[in-house]
């Protein structure tokens, strides 16, 4: 017979066993510190109809879009889990109750050229609250204190959430009288961190635009940033409620005491989507990575299913890209991937002995496991050593007629009788 | 704007938040019991190369597999996660360490005919040990001792695990020299449950074979199962082995004290991939949802990539079919959906009391939320009753001069003032 090749298609992560045990612990601080915060769990289709996950889609996310025809159906594969939100929220209006705080943590797929560390099938952990008609600017706090607290727990380093707003980058434009070209600037200042200052005061000449100093100056404002803003004096309506929502939202982080966060000028987001508070979240010593959480406030989530205005705010952890870059820069400290802390090893076969000693430490809440091999006493410890279990447990005639177990400690090789019946 | 439906397709589960709660306590019940006996967890692709997942497939599984393009690559759907795990083992059989224990939780995809109760889109919970040309028997006691334990914890009502071994069954008919009628006789006896065993023999006499007589007495062998057949005499290798195994099987599982089995020799499972242990589990009240987890031993689990011989015993819980049978025969005794123990009703904008007490309370363990709706006392309240919230915690002017709270017990309505500070 010829054999086929276990082939898995490139831009799909598949982990060694060990790898997936640090990744799922990964996942599981995500999710446990999503639902101490009371958020809901919600676990929508992978496929969906093309034309509901399409609603609003275009440009680039239609050409990575996974698409296909199964009978008469056109059906697609989730690209984000923003879209099926909104399909579940406008569904279940009547139903569900507002504020709806929802957590999601799922595979999402798209077909991007192959490329190392990009990735065609991966995970985003969401988390997001809906309002009815409004929504509270306390959530705008709460969101990044969550994902605060997860990086914390995930001990990867140092990390900060930039914060901003849209209302204080589209005021201040505006004032400017540069509303037209908010889009060529934004996607000018967005390269800062690769480009620097001087090259993008060279791009933002090149777009013959008046009040490039005035933008400098603004991008160039780090400490005291609301007070400086306010010191601007700038007579515009949506920048001053950007300042106040700003304002806000600093005052309920500090009483939540978060402290991995800045306000950043810098940072704009989805052009066309967030309205308020803006998110990006970068390792300070690995900005090369690129944000590893983001997201915003929004003013309308399903506006292309339902009548019924949903303002939101949320942020998403791309957990496949993270784990990825943390482990390939070695920065993955946890390193406790035995799947047991004891390994029985009978070198008699008195099964009801093995049982008894097994059921013991499991009784004791103790992890165990016994090697059932048909191998030699070498091979058992091999076992032992490969799979990192601490301590193993001999079991022979002596000690069955002794009550007792010879218990090796694996890394110093040391031995201790004892007695445990 | 003319609005879109926010359809989801038929045959795809999609929850309330209060049910999706309930289904994932289930799964982690699930994986929480994997991984006691550890087991290394596993997440590979949802979709695979066509070729790779369709090695062993045909039939009604190639009929219903979501197959499609993706610029020039022959995609498909994973539809179970045996196959994933054979194309695993045999591209890693140089790295892992055997016995290779592995649990995968996933969703699999099947384009079945829509129906009632069927889905397209399910989780399945597999278990299996995968060993390096041969695995010892006491393995095919394990998997059903932890699936016993599953499903006690699950605490869904009495059940058995039904046991049988189809080298038994294989030994048996092949001295009644019926070995080419065996899977037409399996079909039959695979229905007794639904038809009885007099439609069983009048099914079995329409074959036009001999000895029918001699296989109804053969399944009506309930008690002392193995006695009776070693008290058949029958001198056939296979039947012999069979009884052997399944005596060394019975022993394992007393010593691992599993109560929740039985031997019955009418169930066959799959009829070419299993070659030794067989399993299926029932629900005592309701033998009509069918097998609720099922699996076996199998000779070779990758032929179709590898010439390296891997040798298996799994078995596989159906979650979202049986979440769904649960649900729909309100057998769900699991109601705690509450998302926080106490809801913070703020009558008075003082925050930073406010977050005192939140901090207080989160410092002490508990789950609190606070209400944070810019609404009536009225609707604050109703929030807490559709969340199903226990207590509420009021804090007006008079607590926060005299730092105490008010904790309203929503079950009974009795309202308590307590000192916090």
């Amino acid at each position: 017979m010829k054999l086929i090749e276990p082939r898995t298609l490139s831009g799909f992560m598949e982990l060694m066993p060990e790898e997936q045990i640090v990744f799922n612990k990964y996942k599981k601080i995500i999710e446990e510190t999503y639902e101490k915060y009371s958020f809901y769990p919600l676990d929508t289709p992978v496929i969906e109809y093309a034309n509901v996950l399409l609603a609003k889609a275009g440009g680039e996310t239609e050409k990575q879009i996974y698409r296909f025809k199964k009978g008469d159906n056109d059906l697609a594969l989730r690209f984000d889990l923003t879209v099926p939100l909104a399909k579940y929220v406008a569904a279940r209006q009547n139903e569900l109750i507002f504020p709806f705080k929802r957590y999601q943590i799922g595979k999402v797929y798209r077909g991007e050229r192959a490329q190392k560390g990009r990735f065609r099938e991966f995970y985003q952990c969401d988390i997001d609250v809906i309002g009815d008609e409004d929504l509270p600017l306390i959530y705008d706090a709460q969101i990044p204190a969550i994902i605060s607290e997860i990086f914390e727990k995930m001990n990867i380093g140092d990390f900060k959430i930039r914060i901003n707003n849209r209302k204080i980058l589209t005021g201040f434009f505006e004032s400017l009288n540069l509303q037209n070209e908010i889009t060529d600037i934004l996607r000018i200042i967005d390269k800062i961190d690769k480009i620097g200052i001087e090259n993008i005061k060279k791009e933002l000449l090149e777009l013959n635009i008046e009040n490039v100093d005035k933008i400098i100056e603004f991008i160039n404002i780090k400490e005291n940033v609301i007070e400086k803003l306010e010191n601007l004096n700038i007579v515009n309506e949506t920048f001053n409620l950007g300042i106040k929502e700003m304002k806000e939202v600093v005052y309920y982080l500090d009483l939540m005491k978060v402290k991995n966060y800045y306000i950043d000028l810098t940072i704009a987001r989805g052009l066309d989507y967030y309205t308020g508070t803006i998110y990006e979240t970068f390792l300070t010593d690995y900005p090369e990575i690129g944000s590893i959480s983001s997201g915003g406030r929004y003013e309308n989530l399903a506006g292309y299913y339902t009548d019924k205005k949903l303002p939101g705010v949320g942020m998403s952890i791309g957990l496949t890209r993270l784990f990825y870059k943390l482990n390939e820069l070695g920065l993955i400290k946890e390193n406790k991937t035995n799947i047991a802390d004891y390994l029985i090893v009978p070198m008699d076969n008195n099964y009801e002995y093995i049982f008894k000693v097994y059921n013991k430490l499991r009784d004791n809440g103790k992890k165990a496991e016994i090697c059932l091999l048909d191998k030699s006493f070498k091979s058992k410890m091999k076992y032992a050593n490969r799979t990192k279990i601490p301590y193993v447990i001999i079991i022979g005639e002596n000690e069955i007629n002794t009550n007792t177990v010879v218990i090796k400690n694996m890394q110093d090789g040391t031995q201790t009788v004892e007695k445990i019946f």
